[in-house]
C-alpha cells in the first residue's frame, strides 16, 4: 500500500513508519515537528520508497498536496497531551477535532477512503462497565482531549456513512515503548534521574491504568486494517490487565535499584479529567486473532530500558 | 435570570425568547439572521428587558462582548438541516462543533456557567435500543449533523469537568408547532400547495419518527435547567409515541382534504444518514414532573395551521 502517515515523526507515527516499510510499502510522513522528532526517521529516510513532507495538519491546502496519491491513511497526528486541556482549551479543538476533519476533506479531494484513526480509551470518560467494551454505555465526556477525539471518531464514522469511508477507530490505552516520549514512566524516570532519593505522585498513586507496548500496538492495528472493508469499526487496543500507579512505580524503582520517598499530591485522580480506573474489553480485536506479546511490567521495564539507553529523549521535551 | 439565547431569531429561540420574557426575565438574543427571521422577534422587541444583538457564534470577540451581564446561555443557533450534511460538510463542523466551543470560551471570559444546549436524538446513529435510554450502547454516528451535534456534548461535558460548568444538554427529536420553518411538514405543506394532486415522498415512507410541540419542548427545558445544579445533565426530549412518515401525510392531506398520489424514492432511508427509526426514553425528563400536552398528531396539525396563516414563512426560503 501508499501510506500516509499525520505525525509520523512521533513516537506511535515513526514507529508505524518503520514497520510499513519494512514490510514492503511505500510511506509519505506527514508532520509539523512541534512534537515529533527527525532522529526518529533516520533509518525510514534511508529507504526509497519513504518521503517525508513537513506540514501541518492545520493546512489543508498542504495536506492534500502531500496525500496526493496514497491509499490509505493512517492519521496520528495529535495533540496527545491529556493532562493540560484546561490550560488550553483550543489546542484539542484545533490539533484533534479540526485536524481530523481537514484529514477527511484532504481524503475526500484526493479519493482515498481507507483510514486507520488514534483515538483513545479516554472517550469513555469515568466508565461503569469494566472492562469497558466498545458498545459501553453512552459516556459522559471528562476531558478536552477524550472530547476532542470523540469528535473526530463522529467525524470519521459520518464520513464512512455519507462517503463510503472505511477503515478502523483505535482507542488506546497508553502506549509505551521506545521513542515514547511523554506519560508517567517519562515524567517518573525523568524525575528520578534528577533526585533518585523522592517522588512526587499526582493523586493517590492508586489509579488503575491500562498500557499496551508499541510493537501489539501496531500487530493490531494492522492486522485490524487488513480485515476491516466497507465500514468503520471501531477496536478497543489494550492488554487484558491493569495495574495500579504504585505498582509502575514500584517496577521502575526496583530496575533502578532505588527506594524514594513517594510524595502524594492525593485524591483519586491526579489531574482534572484524570481517569482513575482505565481499563478496556478486548475481546473485539483478540477475536480477529491478535494477542499482546508483552504485559504491562514488561512494557514499562521495556520502556525505562529505552529512556535509560536515550538520555537526549529526556532532554528534548521541557 | 439574564438569560443569553443563541439563535434567538430562529423557531425554537425565539419562542424561549418569548416564554422568558413573560416569565419575568431579562433576555439578549443572539442571531446571525441567516435562517432566523426578524419578524418572529416583533413581540420580543416590545419588551423593555430584551436586547437583540445581530453577531455571528463564529465571531468570538462579538460573542463575548454580548454575553457580559448575563448568567445563564441557552445555546440554541445551529445548522439545523440534518439533510445536507454531504454537499457541505465544514457547515456542521464550523456553525455546530466550532460554535459550540465559541460559546463555551464566551462564557469563561464572562465568567457564565450554565447552559443549555440543543443537542438531538440523531447522536444516537442507528439505536439499537428502543426507546432509546441516554445511556444507550455507545452510538455510531451517521450523520454530519449528528456527530457535530455530539461533538458540540463532549465539550460542554468537558467544559464542566474542566472548569466547573453546569446545566443540560437536550437531545431532540424533531420540534414543531409555531414559527416552524423547516422540515417535513414545511416540505410537504410547500410542495402539496403548489400542487395538490402529487406528493414526493423520500424513502418508502415507512420511517417511524417522533416529534414535540414546542410548547412542550420549552416546559421541559426550563423545568430541566430549574433542578439542575453543579453538573450536566442530559436529557432526552420527545413524546411518548411515534408515528410513520405515512401516518403523518395521511394527517396533513385530511386536514387539507386532498388525497394526492404519492410518490416514493424508496428505500427505508430517505436521505443519507436518514434515521430509519428514531423514539426516544422520555423517563429521566417525566421522573421531573414534566408530560407532554400535546399527541404527534395534534402538534402536526397544530403545524399544519400555523403554515396555512403565514404563508409568507413558506416563501421565505427557497
Amino acid at each position: 500500500m501508499h501510506a500516509f502517515v499525520t505525525g509520523g515523526a512521533g513516537f506511535i507515527g515513526s514507529s508505524l513508519v518503520d514497520r510499513l516499510l519494512a514490510d514492503g510499502h511505500s510511506v509519505v510522513a506527514f508532520d509539523n515537528f512541534s512534537t515529533g522528532q527527525r532522529a526518529f526517521l533516520d533509518g525510514a529516510s534511508a529507504h526509497a520508497s519513504f518521503t517525508l513532507v513537513e506540514g501541518d495538519t492545520l493546512d489543508l491546502p498542504a495536506l492534500t498536496a502531500a496525500m496526493a496519491g496514497c491509499d490509505v491513511v493512517f492519521h496520528l497526528a495529535a495533540n496527545a497531551d491529556v493532562r493540560f486541556g484546561t490550560e488550553h482549551p483550543r489546542r484539542d479543538l484545533e490539533q484533534n477535532t479540526i485536524a481530523t476533519f481537514n484529514v477527511l476533506e484532504a481524503m475526500r479531494a484526493t479519493g482515498i477512503r481507507r483510514i486507520a484513526f488514534s483515538s483513545t480509551g479516554s472517550v469513555y470518560g469515568e466508565a461503569h462497565v469494566f472492562p469497558t467494551p466498545e458498545d459501553a454505555p453512552f459516556p459522559v465526556q471528562t476531558s478536552l482531549y477524550g472530547a476532542s477525539k470523540l469528535a473526530g471518531e463522529g467525524l470519521i464514522a459520518a464520513y464512512a456513512s455519507g462517503f463510503g469511508f472505511e477503515g478502523c477507530v483505535f482507542r488506546f490505552v497508553s502506549i509505551l515503548g521506545e521513542r515514547y516520549t511523554h506519560g508517567h514512566v517519562f515524567d517518573f524516570y525523568k524525575s528520578l534521574r534528577a533526585d533518585p532519593t523522592r517522588l512526587r505522585v499526582l493523586g493517590n498513586g492508586k489509579q488503575r491504568k491500562s498500557y499496551l507496548y508499541i510493537g501489539d500496538c501496531l500487530d493490531a492495528m494492522l492486522l485490524a486494517m487488513r480485515r476491516t472493508r466497507n465500514a468503520v469499526e471501531i477496536y478497543n487496543l489494550g492488554t487484558d490487565e491493569y495495574c495500579e500507579v504504585n505498582d509502575s512505580i514500584g517496577w521502575i524503582c526496583g530496575r533502578l535499584g532505588i527506594d524514594p520517598v513517594r510524595e502524594y499530591t492525593g485524591g483519586e485522580r491526579g489531574w482534572i479529567g484524570d481517569n482513575p480506573f482505565i481499563f478496556l474489553d478486548t475481546a473485539k480485536i483478540r477475536g480477529l486473532g491478535w494477542r499482546p506479546k508483552l504485559t504491562i511490567e514488561q512494557g514499562i521495564v521495556r520502556t525505562l530500558e529505552y529512556l535509560q539507553a536515550h538520555p537526549e529523549i529526556l532532554e528534548a521535551r521541557a
